[in-house]
């Protein structure tokens, strides 16, 4: 798989989320893309990477979310040199606007389908 | 606005992410979009609601995550008896499959356009 598509694995928390949500400028779609799926490649690579997901709506606005067992997993990512030297295009040439987020996973929970549906999904908790 | 559109605004860490994944089914289209719409004007009442953000591709996968003051927050927001039916009615009509993952937002950045980059933007950490 060359881009990230439906769920990532619900992992057991405590873990960690990157959640980047941005805007495209409509520009260089094939560079996009291609830097997309080479960055999706890589991170799987990556120590402690549990598993992303990722939506971009029709007007281009975009959120994915990556996850990681820690702290340390992320810095690693985040200091890849091929990560940073696409982010740093990215930045300008691809996007209108970004923001960046890191969370801490207190609580995880799915429901169907099977592959996505812990016992925790019977529950109407959040 | 009736739907989440766009960014959130970057609200101070720490505060808190419910990060919602889902594939939709592909039925009922115009009671999905009217109960998200609903849904939507009800969160921004919410006391210690911040933003949300939402994206879904033309899969019908999508991400909404959905930013809090605290937990308590969240679990008013929760036991919310009109969100409480939306969601058990969703369960069984307009999704495939969804994920929920509650997280303490611990950083946050954001970069062009103005109304999205803070001074932190031109860092490149994470």
């Amino acid at each position: 798989m060359s881009h990230a598509h439906g769920f990532a694995s619900l992992s057991a928390a405590p873990h960690y989320a990157v959640i980047f949500s941005s805007q495209r400028n409509g520009l260089d779609s094939a560079g996009y893309d291609a830097a997309a799926a080479r960055l999706f490649d890589l991170v799987q690579e990556q120590p402690g990477f549990l598993g992303a997901e990722s939506a971009r709506d029709a007007e281009g606005f975009g959120i994915t979310v990556a996850y990681f067992t820690d702290e340390a997993a992320i810095a690693a990512w985040r200091d890849h040199a091929e990560h940073r030297a696409a982010r740093q295009h990215g930045r300008g040439h691809w996007y209108a606007g970004f923001q960046l987020r890191i969370a801490r996973v207190e609580r995880a929970y799915g429901g169907r389908p099977a592959d996505a549906a812990p016992a925790a999904a019977a529950k109407d908790d959040a």
